[in-house]
């Protein structure tokens, strides 16, 4: 079971709903100038923490193998699955909806991540591991910069709510630049998926605070809510309209993007991309009836270079990569 | 029924067989010359000869409004629908596997074509209608030049053999070139199918014989049957090759060809053509087999823009064209 395993048609425009609150432990350096010794000492501080709080409902494990794929997943940074001579480890419930990272650029980032539009839910996951992280371990706060953090960014709430929005009309109408613009000057920032510099693959874009100082968790979530509900608005609209201006040709697109995902024998991330976001805005509009039911952004993680790896292991060039991502994306719209 | 309806998935390579004999009669202009009394008298001379050997079995009609259809069945030649001030008409069976064109660049065309590789009985039959035409009418025939023609390149027999072939393994590895070329040195004229300047659509190609004085029809025929097989051995040959060589990549490649004409709204006649052609080439490779029984090469003809207009009135321009003609592939295919 992941956390993506329940997403849904009726989150058509919000996917995923994600807070992210940074902490550090007083007494130690920060993960870049620490040393290996003292980053396992945090890490079981942390650890002792969160087991009093939790017990056996969190699993507690140093990165593996399976760091590309929790990045693929969201469930860790990309920054967290690179080498480095420090003791990390993940703290993850079941579905990984609550994940722990212990010793990324903080001692501590909590990561609540919840499908659909949903950051209350995320907040209040967040903040309960957040309780039990304070009274476990003296977490270095400030009078007035708030939770000190490694990254001056992130003084203060050391917070980053975040939601993940699939917007392909408002990309095919050329809005993207234009919010991206709109939203900065309201203190959030829009990104690619993959978090800072990253392309917006398939249409998606995360949408999230810029500012954590002078501003509680509780104002940044609203403003933030307020503004992915318009954004929604804009981009339900203009999928009307997409699909109303240039009937024909958009129809055809979304449904050749169906036909050519159904049989293609090789596909590679960026094409499959490209179309499982074309088939996602042909099952939200309710034109393709048969795939009403299928969780196609589920299938959006599935076809990641590591997850195609996970499932069949000897596709280690890209060329046998292409042709077991055309096998699963088969499969998966049967 | 047509002619078309016939051709089997045994047809791999050649998809139909031809002759056309030239014939003019005795006592009047060629048609470039002709007025219209005189191409009506003409007219009524031929009908009269091939009714006294057919009776009813062949229809006598006056070129109409189906004129293009007929251009797009092959039924008869681009020249022949063209505006004319003279009397034009066509005489032929059931399902126009004879078709005698009268007044086209001849008194008389007479065109027998047959599903598959199938040359003799082509020739049996134009040869029949020959010779109810020499016996009711007076032929101009000259012991030196044999039937005498409005263009000399048909003196002599008067007659054009032809296959039509499916090459796409020979094109895909641009043999084609090497092949007219061949041909062209051993008499032999590589075309398009829609005759002279017309492009090779849907990797389909017309090689007939070039000269018709000082040979015979049955060493034309004989010698056009045996540049037909070895072109027919060396395009399975690459067929195979073709998937074994870069198996995933053509794999991949027609069936995607299939997706998209399962799934498109909207497709115009040179994309579909390509598509069919790519499909046609899994179909007899064995590759696709939900479409093991279907005739492709029938709905080669039936996504023409005649054919369109001929299902769906209203398609006049052609935006709604391309929309009836996804409908009709979709249909097909189903």
């Amino acid at each position: 079971m992941k956390w993506y395993d329940k997403i849904s048609n009726k989150d058509d425009v919000v996917i995923s709903s994600r807070v992210r609150l940074a902490r550090n432990l007083e007494g130690f350096a920060f993960p870049a100038r620490m040393d290996e010794d003292s980053s396992k000492k945090a890490a079981l501080s942390v650890k002792q923490a969160l087991e009093n709080a939790y017990g056996t409902e969190l699993e507690f494990a140093q990165l593996g193998n399976n760091a590309n794929l929790l990045v693929e997943e969201h469930v860790v940074s990309p920054e967290f699955a690179d080498n480095t001579n420090i003791y990390r480890a993940l703290v993850s419930n079941k579905d990984k909806s609550l994940a722990i990272m212990i010793n990324e650029e903080d001692h501590v980032r909590i990561q609540a991540l919840f499908p659909g539009f949903d950051l209350d839910a995320a907040y209040e996951c967040a903040n309960k591991a957040d309780d039990a992280l304070i009274k476990g371990c003296s977490i270095a706060f400030d009078e007035k910069y708030g939770f000190l953090t490694s990254c001056p960014t992130n003084l203060g709430t050391g917070m980053r709510a975040s939601v993940m929005l699939h917007l392909p009309a408002l990309s095919a109408y050329g809005y993207i630049k234009s919010i991206v613009s709109l939203m900065n000057k309201i203190g959030l920032t829009v990104r690619g998926i993959y978090g800072e510099g990253s392309d917006a693959r398939a249409n998606m874009y995360q949408l999230s605070n810029q500012v954590t100082l002078g501003i509680s968790e509780e104002d940044t979530i609203e403003k933030l809510k307020s503004a992915v509900l318009q954004i929604v608005d804009r981009e339900r609209n203009l999928r009307k309209k997409l699909l109303e201006d240039t009937k024909s040709e958009t129809y055809d697109k979304l449904w050749r993007s169906y036909g050519t995902l159904k049989y293609a024998r090789r596909i590679d991330t960026n094409e499959a991309s490209k179309l499982i976001s074309n088939v996602r805005l042909a099952q939200v509009c309710g034109i393709i009836p048969e795939i009403k039911d299928k969780n196609l952004i589920k299938l959006l993680f599935e076809i990641m270079p590591s997850h195609i790896v996970s499932c069949f292991p000897d596709a280690l060039d890209s060329s046998l990569r292409d042709k077991y991502r055309a096998d699963l994306v088969r499969q998966f719209l049967q």
